[in-house]
């Protein structure tokens, strides 16, 4: 002990002991007396040491030496004196807290021994401890800015918003290969380096000697819970580098990223590399936040110390990191189309023209899925939803695919699925599906703030049965709960259980603006169709056809002297009404921000439920400023449709290029449109889902 | 329309229009030229009419007539004139605002006409509409007084905190018959009056003429997912009363209060009863908050308008009111002790006289539970646990039953469950469930304050496996999820599974203190029984014999010359040392909060995990400030045994009075103690749940 020097540290009010309580980790320990143990010391904690419990009996003095190393502080109702070297009153309740600055080069390298007395010379006895400093942090990238930061102070909780914290994951559900495809969350092993973009970096920093003292572990554990919805691999170390000729073997990246902890194994002892050193591990999200998972996660380092022979070790310092799953978000009619996808039938050719015009025009490219994949199910709007995923380090987009599952249903897994294309979908059981269920019925209105609420990604829309209707129908619980669960697009549920087929598109659309909120509206109304008619009729045009030329030509007159159509009418006038004043409320529109687009129904007779009676124009396909509208068909004046130019009278003052599309007998006729007809992937938001205030 | 008297408002500023947006319900209604509509109002709404949409085309001026009921205002870019009763320029989006002041006498009885010209002479066209004012508020006890006022603001809502605001439910889970027994919840019926009292009270309040105009509806519902948490009675209405001679007859109450929404029922029309009145219904919660279930249930009121012969009603108007499902609360031991209750077995005669004397020296009464029902299961501790749900308008005691299910397993329900004693369990297959689900390892502890968050419920503390151990054992996942979903107590997870039996009461309680936070948490700690030991040689008394008389007799020097023992115990020290730096972390205890009992273990070689060598003295039974502590047997100076002086040492100073109970033959050596032996139920906290700040 001759190299020893003291360190001395007067006495520390009680005030400062307090908070340190709250700040800093503190372990008990316990000192033998005329026994030399030893421990490893975990920088930034402090061992906190009762003297007066370890004392042999009748002492009543103590002093302490340590190496340079460690600092020593004393807590104790009795006034400590100047120097810790020469004896000290011990009272109860002594307690000594022990810190240390630097980690450790060699084990044990350095020492703490305290002396008993009975009187200021006569010695009870003394313990030895001798000590090993080491630094250990696991670390992620709490402050998002796609950088593994040092021991970030907030690494163990998640907070919202642009001053929030907390690391981010994606769920790896895009496919690495494009050929043999599988969502890589399938897969229990990293196949090809790529995959690991789709990961997050959690990184485990350590310093102190090259060794740990024998017998001390590191150990990586999860809960059972987190353990089913994360994987984590890790990067070899260079102490397991292997030969070049064995890595080029099957098994490479298995080898090369063991996979460490997963719902099989929640626990698992992790190298310690020595000196200072960086230990890689990679992340990976199995599962999206659901009605039974919120999103976070928690991986926990623990530092295992020996006890005894045929003891199990104790855990004597834990570090933690806590992860968000990223949410799905869905992309609105306001963000700009990247492609367009329709499908290929026998008979609709000229549909594909008009569309293939107008994404041509918009300067896109025109994504056709044919009939081998289709099987004649046109409805590629119903079969999917396009949103994404976004970290701070990586981004891709995210199909959702319906449980709807017509003839379309392979199409999102064998065709969007890819390399950075991701697919999630919910099951659920035949009887449980609806046509409510089919994607036109699930659309995101464009930012909103509301009641000083703001949803800078939107909020979800779908319909429902109104609870009162007898035998209303649906959309599934399984998928309600996951849009619910995304949280950063609240969703709204409307009424749409009126309409036969029952999707929202078949009353309401948003169509971009240069002015108010940056967007507009669009609701069907029958009362606003009824006026273009009466109008015409007033006019003397009560002889125009509607569908002209068609085996349904209809004059103005016989429209408007139809009773009971008009019945019909305004019954969906009402059922669109009572969403048009929900849709006020919950987005806080304006009559201004609403355009009402002349669109009559008519009422089926067996279901009581509603149909367009000529196509409806609202079930558009937004491109930009350029949209694709369900060519009407409505009475001509002067050679022009009066339907189209009330479109246009109403539209294009906002800038917008109105192209109406024949989608007659291939789409209307099947109780669909152009919007039905027809999906786009989208640019995702510039706005950030973790820097939402939730 | 030569009674109505015109109302004038002149032009209203933009800005107040935006704000009252967000208020107050708007509705969009239509008017058709030429045509007579009807509609019912309801009152606090707005009636919101775009003439010009409604308007024959060509028609430059308006002018509005209506009732004095009636209250009309103008939303136009044009500034609208003095009187409304002259024609005002017509302009595009010209809105007409409709309000009403009370309530109708007659169906009908208000009027409105809107008479749209040409120039200011030449009449187009004009349009009538008759107008119904109700009063409608579905009302419940949202400021938490126990009196259901009327139309509370707050009412769709939930917040936390002595300003929060929102109505509480309970699960029924007594039952109303003491001799046929069944959780109410069972019950789809109100069997017994009394059993309102665990129902909450929502009250329709509607004010208007005798019957509504016909065709119109009001109806109750709720979602399918809340369906499966809540049940709805009504009290009978006037005009349903039946004679009394029938009241008698079996069905009286289901008759009395019929069923109104279920699972089955999502929606139901309700009697509107005309005039001012009130219908009563009873809410019956039916599931407490879980891993999938929040607490947060909405019910409903629609007013149903019918559009035309054969087409469904459509909502014009809903109310909606909120309730959040009490939590089940756990209770301290620093809370009063009601009841004690104990097994008599055939064997713990000495126990159970040393128990009925510390309880009788309490003022209390013991409850014993006899061999017929425990068929010898003694642990009363470990079937069960004492808790409580508490509402602004009733709370009662409610058992948890553990999923251990030993041969006491069906002592809560039937010997507990009864009248304003409620149950809940929670169900885990039998491979699940290990002997930490015995709830010897479910406590809380006393109100603390951690880093400025309150915790004035304290904090429930379980013991589950280290998840680095191999092989570990844990508390079931249902049960876990239970005590997490609760909220009001956050848990904290200790590590207990280093014990064979593996209950946190086997190294943990909590006493009452008249200092400091109001209590002292002890821990078991073989350090301070070595202190003891060894300061016993070192006076000499090396010879003394631990468990004098008995057959298990050792001494002092023989204890402490036993390396192997002493290494068990530092390894004990480790674990319990774990806990007590988590401990002071989660509970924020300095460690003049803590107290060290001297407790040996010895480490069970097959399991290598620890059991206590005498009787356990931390666990527990403590009764206010009567202790009832397991006698430990320990090594006599002058005919007294040194553990108990240094336990009485200990706890005496804080006003403590420590009785020691034999508990030796019948419990310790069946590796249990006076804790695990016998249960308290307590009195609920002052401090109401929903006043917490979360």
């Amino acid at each position: 002990m001759d190299q020893q020097k003291q360190t001395i540290i007067g006495f520390r009010p009680k005030r400062k002991v307090l908070k340190r309580d709250t700040d800093m980790f503190q372990r008990t320990y316990r000192l033998q007396i005329n026994n030399t143990l030893r421990t490893v010391y975990v920088l930034g904690t402090e061992l906190k040491i009762n003297l007066d419990s370890c004392a042999p009996s009748q002492s009543k003095f103590f002093s302490v030496k340590c190496s340079p190393n460690v600092q020593c502080e004393i807590v104790s109702r009795v006034q400590a004196r100047s120097s810790l070297a020469l004896p000290q009153p011990l009272g109860k309740n002594t307690v000594l807290l022990i810190s240390m600055e630097a980690a450790s080069l060699q084990p044990d390298d350095s020492k703490l021994s305290v002396r008993f007395y009975k009187d200021k010379t006569e010695i009870l006895g003394s313990a030895l401890l001798h000590l090993t400093a080491v630094e250990i942090s696991l670390d992620v990238d709490a402050d998002r800015d796609g950088v593994v930061e040092k021991n970030n102070p907030n690494k163990a909780s998640w907070k919202w918003g642009p001053k929030g914290h907390g690391a981010i994951l994606l769920v790896n559900c895009d496919s690495e290969s494009a050929h043999f495809k599988q969502v890589d969350t399938e897969n229990e092993s990293v196949s090809k380096v790529s995959d690991l973009k789709d990961m997050s970096k959690m990184i485990l920093r350590t310093s102190g000697p090259s060794e740990l003292p024998e017998g001390y572990k590191l150990s990586l554990h999860i809960s059972q819970t987190d353990a089913e919805r994360v994987r984590i691999f890790r990067s070899r170390t260079s102490r397991q580098a292997e030969s070049s000729l064995k890595n080029m073997l099957l098994g490479f990246f298995q080898k090369e990223y063991p996979l460490v902890l997963d719902k099989k194994q929640l626990a698992n002892e992790v190298p310690y590399q020595g000196g200072r050193n960086e230990l890689v591990f990679y992340v990976e999200g199995l599962h999206f936040p659901d009605k039974d998972f919120d999103g976070l996660l928690m991986i926990n380092l623990s530092l295992l110390e020996p006890v005894g022979e045929g003891f199990p070790e104790t855990p004597i310092f834990t570090d933690k990191v806590m992860f968000r799953v990223a949410p799905w978000v869905m992309t609105p009619n306001t963000l700009k189309p990247l492609e367009v996808f329709v499908c290929s039938t026998r008979d609709n050719t000229d549909f594909l023209e008009g569309i293939e015009k107008l994404v041509r025009k918009s300067g896109l490219k025109l994504k056709k899925c044919y009939e081998y994949m289709n099987r004649g199910d046109r409805w590629m709007q119903d079969e999917l939803e396009f949103g994404y995923i976004d970290s701070p380090h990586q981004r891709f987009p995210v199909v959702l695919d319906s449980p709807r599952n017509g003839d379309l249903g392979d199409f999102p897994y064998d065709q969007l699925l890819g390399p950075d294309f991701g697919y999630v979908t919910r099951y659920a059981s035949r009887r449980e599906v609806s046509s409510l269920d089919s994607f036109g019925n699930l659309e995101v209105s464009p930012p909103v703030t509301v009641n000083g609420k703001n949803y800078p990604l939107g909020r979800i829309i779908i319909g429902v049965a109104f609870p009162t209707a007898a035998h209303g129908r649906n959309m599934t619980k399984v998928v309600q709960d996951f849009l619910w669960a995304q949280k950063v697009q609240e969703p709204i549920a409307l009424y749409s259980d009126w309409l036969l087929v029952g999707h929202v598109d078949e009353f309401m659309s948003f169509v971009p603006a240069p002015d108010r909120k940056g967007f507009r509206l669009l609701l069907a109304s029958p009362d606003a169709a009824y006026t273009v008619f009466r109008t015409l009729q007033i006019k003397g045009y009560g002889n125009a056809k509607m569908f002209p030329g068609k085996a349904e030509q209809v004059s103005v007159d016989e429209i408007l002297n139809d009773k009971m159509f008009e019945a019909e009418n305004n019954y969906v006038q009402s059922c669109i009404d009572w969403n048009r004043d929900l849709l006020k409320k919950e987005l806080a529109l304006d009559e201004e921000d609403i355009i009402d687009l002349p669109v009559l129904f008519k009422v089926v007779a067996d279901e009581n439920r509603a149909v367009a009676f000529y196509p409806d124009m609202v079930n558009m396909l937004v491109l930009g400023n350029n949209l694709g509208i369900p060519k009407p068909f409505g009475p001509q004046v002067n050679g022009k449709c009066v339907l189209e130019t009330e479109v246009r009278s109403l539209l294009e003052p906002l800038g917008l290029d109105c192209s109406f599309i024949d989608d007659f007998t291939a789409y209307h006729k099947l109780l669909g449109e152009v919007h039905c007809g027809s999906n786009v992937l989208r640019e995702p938001f510039a706005f950030k889902w973790w820097n939402l205030e939730l």
